[in-house]
């Protein structure tokens, strides 16, 4: 045993240093030192398939998560196998049949093992059988919209989904087929769609985005299943020649690929995740991808557990998952930051499957149990049987969710996200880089929620996804002309265009610059970012805080927005509240005609509702959204305009949501400074009839000093109280001290910012 | 015993006899019999203490309720007395200081009794006599918005709140307080207030309308407590001399009283009650209302028996509870009839009582303790402990909501109200009269709810009730000019004007008159109504039908809308749908401008956002709408128009709801019919993303024939499955046999209407 040991290693680094001679990427390729022939070692291991079957009727929610997947299969056995030829686009009938397919193939395969009963290997072997017989004859998808357009589907990704669930339920069913069978389905159908998913699809496989997550997955995977040396480097380290030009784009305007960036499973392990586990696309993307990277890490765990590829990047994966639960509303919803479909949330497939594997593979955190609970099922495998014990002997601890700042950037310097909790709101911050290729213009925007409740929102995307007559079920083209630019975010759009122009090869070259947080003192909880590339020749420094003032139902809410810019320009600072409008001290006009706001960048979507100004020192706005009281209090000068907008205009197809914004304008000014307040009071309920603390507490905000070194606004009670916030502009350092005079007072402090009540 | 007994009906004759010969009125009028000097006897009573006191620790309802009263009286007791001058509206601190010093009052008094606690008495002797210091000085209201202005507040309606619930405390604290502090009370607050809701104001008690209801109770409750049957007599007959003029309106327009109407409690009893307890106001006033008719019915059974009022005209009182809980849907919430408030349930506190007593004084019925269980809560007195009782003993059971029709009227010939329901999904269909005051111009007008969420809407009321901010929480102007306007309906407007021109002198006159209802097989169930007076010359026909068709998901809304002219006319019937439009075949403009379709009558607030034509036979419109796909399929002619309209024009203070409208036009007709299905179908899953049964399942609809006699209409299914509906326009009798010709085939049935598969 050990001499043929020695032997292979020898073999093997012979093999090695030959490759080092002829490319130096190939250098850490790695081949298979082990080779275990013993199936299922996938997902499900044998041992693991003992384990299950002997805790069968001991573990309810392990028993719970069999009867639901066997009463789905069964169900599905019953209707027969369906593999038709290929022709609608997602939403149509062919695409959802063959996506269908897939889910069942890999649940039939692991009821095969668990249940032991053969009918399930007949299924899987007939449907794979007639994938067999069609697949490479078949045509590309006839549906021609994809940059990368796939066999199954009308794009490879789909085709990656299919193959990343099948590879579990061949491996499942491998010793149930005959050696001849195998063959059949390796050479006819899994090699030649590896194949066709890589180097018939470079520009899809070998990039950084989830795309060819799935499509390293996919391949990596089906490697594994087959011990496919060979492919499974091809998964890890991408093509090594691919023809991919640097200015090639996807149907989203995302560049394929920069020069000289690496490629493969670890290339998308590298650089869209950052040291905190944050995904740069973003919480609704790093969901979707998160299945092909856990499940294929499962995979590469259990049949090359000598590569640790859990303790990659110091745990990175883990670590994604735990980021992406503190992404989640207070019911498990991702907050919607740039391309992202409202209403996901962690009750979806890929996050129980995440929830598994980083429990069993990450250290076992019982908060993580907490999560599973909520799900109410788990992975048949080793994962959910690990989970299923772990809530069986009462492990669980509620997830708490605090305010954290995740940083974004593969090595954690290109910014970052940050959300801040306090009384059941969560404001979420982001100064993120572009975000790849899902990535809205909205640098420095917000979003704010209350239980769960969206109070300000960032809009997400427009896509209905899956619904067929909506565009396929595909991105909508107001996806590019409303959801992406900046006007349609809670940030600044500087003379009405969107940062960088809205063009993603600038926007990629950039990211926000966090400059502090600071969440010590839960009663006073900030965060504050510059941008200086979004517009050229403008500096934009946004400052938020929770502050908890004596006497204050909830967490002030204190935004502090400061542009500064070489030229004279126009600002527009909108405010996506929800809601019912309840009394402003707004003069407006109401048009009799409505129109949009403007014709291009976004402003085409909006419509005037009213538009006017201010004659007191503050603008008052307060909304009725959920049975609370809403107030946005903002320092505004006499020459600033409010526009109050609705989002819909020039939407032939009736594609977006009919929702308010407020809009503050500053015009021809080079500096500017926005101080606004959002607070949330009282509530109102319709059954009692009763409004409670129906009014805002500020009676003003003033902006006392602002100079380029600080900014300090004054804010006062309807109960007579004062207090400043001081903001230093251009020294960060916790350490630094300031001196300042206010009035005829001096103030001291140490750090870029100090709250205080005044008499 | 029995000669006894004989005496006092002899002298009660004697008596009566007397009143005979000096007022015709006063023949029926009560006077003191027994006099119950024992207090409490109102609403609770002295067997009923020592009971609740004996079960306290045994009912778990019970305790609960007693240690939340008791919680929130403490809290209130500890923050001491204020008695205001009255200076707000509604939302506005002394109309809530007195709102909530009523209601504390009454819970004070019920805890002094129960909990022997001496400080509960002291409290309300202490409040009670500041409120003895100010009221006779006090001038009117000084807002002046009311034709009846009260004292404590804007209007005589709430200070007769404040007198329905301070009785309860003066009985519970009756025997606490010195003869000379009753004195004081009864001398200089409520002697005085009984007059000034009374003689002082006679516009406001001598009606028949829920604010008299209110007036009423209040005078009788306090006439009980006293023994005053001067007063007991006013508040159950009326003022015999009011000097109001048969002009005279109130606030909303509506009239004070018709000439020989009879007034009071008793004539508030039998006029707006229909035989089956509905209550010709709507859901939402007739809640507002039960209390007063309950709380006081509760006081005349307790001092009373004798007179037998739960026994009044056939138990109307326990059939209106129960009719109320017929009229909410899954969530307990009050269908949106007539002026309401969306969001108003069985979950208030007039439902609590309403519920409780019912029960009680109602003959036990069961399915009530089921829904006092969901209210988690019982009264403190002798029908609550009944309900604690039986829920304790396991009675409960389910509240049965079944499709049924509620006759509107005194004598229940005014029309009616039908509510259908069919798996999950409710259609209420109005076919009453006018409603009073509160009534809309919404003749043959319906609404769809499926699983407790709105799928076809009725817009309710303008108001924000007790939002100070919004029009110091009272009806907005927007009320009359677009909710009360038929427009705002889901039922036709003909040449723009509204039902009786929205005159509520004509609309009061008349009401629809029902053609049919049979739900007798719940498979195929309708209602349909007739209404000849909304516009001269011309008759509306509307039928509605849930059938259940083979192989298709769920019910479908078959709506057939005939309306035949002696002049041609254009015809206007919105759907106001809820949720995003997913598709239509419709061919629409989209105007660059957005204006409101019209100038008066309601149209004025709508936008239009699109117009078109069909050029296929059918129009299809299908939209999303909480997660569920609806689809609406109309049979249409090419001539006909329809418009994308959206609420929300000329709403300066932004009072309305921006919520959609589909409206289908046919013009320069004299007969026309309408018809159309609305099929509820599929779902879908934002966290799975997937479409279930996303597309109608009807191919098409077609009128095969339509003339005075019959109407016909087709049905095809997507699955090529025919089917026809027959209507027999003229003869409605259940009896008659009807034989018709369509195509070559001759059809045979019996009653009005018949549903037959063909092939």
């Amino acid at each position: 045993m050990k001499k043929k040991r020695i032997i292979k290693v020898c073999l093997l680094a012979i093999l090695m240093s030959i490759n080092f001679s002829c490319n130096k990427e190939k250098a850490t390729k790695l081949s298979y030192s082990k080779i275990d022939s013993k199936h299922p070692n996938l997902i499900l291991t044998v041992p693991g398939v003992q384990k299950v079957k002997s805790n069968i009727g001991k573990l309810p929610i392990l028993d719970t998560s069999i009867k639901t997947m066997k009463a789905e299969v069964d169900k599905e056995i019953s209707k027969g196998i369906d593999v038709p030829i290929p022709r609608d686009f997602s939403g149509g009938y062919t695409h959802e049949r063959h996506k269908r397919n897939f889910f069942m193939l890999q649940k039939a395969g692991l009821l095969y093992q668990i249940l032991d009963k053969e009918k399930y290997g007949i299924y899987v072997r007939n449907m794979l059988m007639e994938y067999a017989k069609i697949y490479q004859t078949l045509p590309l998808h006839p549906q021609k919209r994809s940059y990368a357009r796939g066999k199954l589907f009308w794009q490879c990704l789909n085709d990656s989904n299919w193959l990343v669930y099948v590879s579990q339920a061949y491996d499942n069913v491998y010793n149930f087929l005959k050696k001849e069978e195998r063959q059949t389905l390796e050479n006819k159908l899994f090699r030649p769609m590896a194949d066709f998913l890589s180097k018939g699809n470079p520009q899809f496989f070998n990039r950084v985005h989830n795309h060819s997550t799935w499509g390293n997955a996919a391949v990596g995977m089906i490697a594994l299943v087959m011990n496919d040396n060979e492919l499974l480097n091809r998964a890890l380290y991408g093509l090594k020649d691919d023809g991919i030009s640097s200015n090639m784009k996807d149907n989203d305007g995302g560049f394929i690929k920069t020069k000289g960036q690496k490629t493969g499973f670890y290339a998308n392990l590298d650089e869209p995740f950052s040291p905190d586990g944050y995904y740069t696309e973003g919480p609704y993307y790093q969901r979707y991808a998160m299945y092909p990277f856990l499940i294929f890490a499962q995979a590469l765990q259990n049949k090359r557990p000598d590569i640790k590829i859990f303790e990659y990047k110091d745990g990175v994966l883990t670590k994604s998952v735990e980021a992406l639960l503190n992404l989640t509303d207070k019911n498990g919803e991702f907050f919607t930051l740039n391309d992202a479909q409202k209403g996901m949330s962690y009750y979806s497939r890929e996050l129980l499957t995440a929830v598994n594997i980083a429990y069993h593979f990450g250290g076992n955190n019982p908060q993580l149990l907490s999560i599973a609970k909520k799900q109410k099922k788990v992975t048949l495998d080793d994962a959910g049987l690990s989970v299923a014990i772990g809530i069986k002997k009462g492990k669980a601890k509620p997830f708490e969710k605090k305010s954290i700042e995740l940083r974004d950037g593969a090595n954690g310097k290109q910014g970052g996200l940050a959300v801040l909790r306090q009384s059941g709101m969560e404001l979420v911050f982001k100064y993120t880089a572009q975000g790849l290729s899902h990535g809205h213009y909205d640098k420095l925007s917000f979003l704010l929620n209350e239980n769960g409740k969206e109070v300000i929102q960032d809009y997400g995307m427009v896509r209905f996804v899956n619904i067929e007559q909506k565009g396929g079920g595909n991105y909508l083209k107001e996806n590019k002309t409303w959801a992406k630019q900046t006007i349609g975010h809670n940030t600044i759009t500087q003379n009405r265009k969107s940062h960088f122009n809205a063009k993603y090869d600038i926007g990629s070259k950039h990211h926000s610059e966090r400059y502090l947080f600071n969440v010590s003192n839960p009663n006073l909880q900030a965060v504050s970012a510059k941008e200086s590339n979004a517009y050229q020749n403008t500096e934009m420094h946004r400052t938020l805080a929770f502050i908890n003032i004596e006497n204050i139902e909830k967490p002030l809410l204190l935004d502090i927005f400061k542009v500064n810019s070489k030229n004279k320009n126009n600002y527009d600072l909108p405010y996506y509240y929800l809601g019912q409008l309840m009394q402003t001290n707004l003069k407006y006009n109401l048009p009799k005609k409505m129109e949009s706001i403007g014709t291009k960048n976004g402003y085409q979507h909006l419509y005037k509702e009213a538009n006017g100004r201010v004659s007191d020192d503050n603008l008052k706005f307060s909304w009725l959204s959920n049975d609370t009281f809403y107030t946005l209090t903002s320092d505004i000068s006499k020459n600033d305009k409010v526009v109050l907008a609705r989002i819909g205009a020039n939407d032939p197809d009736f594609n977006l949501r009919r929702d308010p914004a407020l809009i503050l304008q500053k015009e021809n000014k080079s500096k500017a400074t926005f101080v606004s307040s959002i607070e949330s009071h009282g509530n109102y309920s319709p059954v009692r009839e009763i409004a409670v603390n129906a009014y805002s507490s500020i009676a003003s905000l003033k902006v006392r000093l602002d100079n380029d070194k600080y900014t300090v606004v004054e804010i006062k009670t309807v109960t007579k109280k004062a207090y400043l916030f001081f903001l230093s502009n251009k020294n960060n350092s916790p350490k630094q001290t300031h001196q300042l005079n206010i009035g005829k007072v001096k103030y001291n402090w140490q750090g870029p910012f100090f709250f205080k009540s005044i008499d």
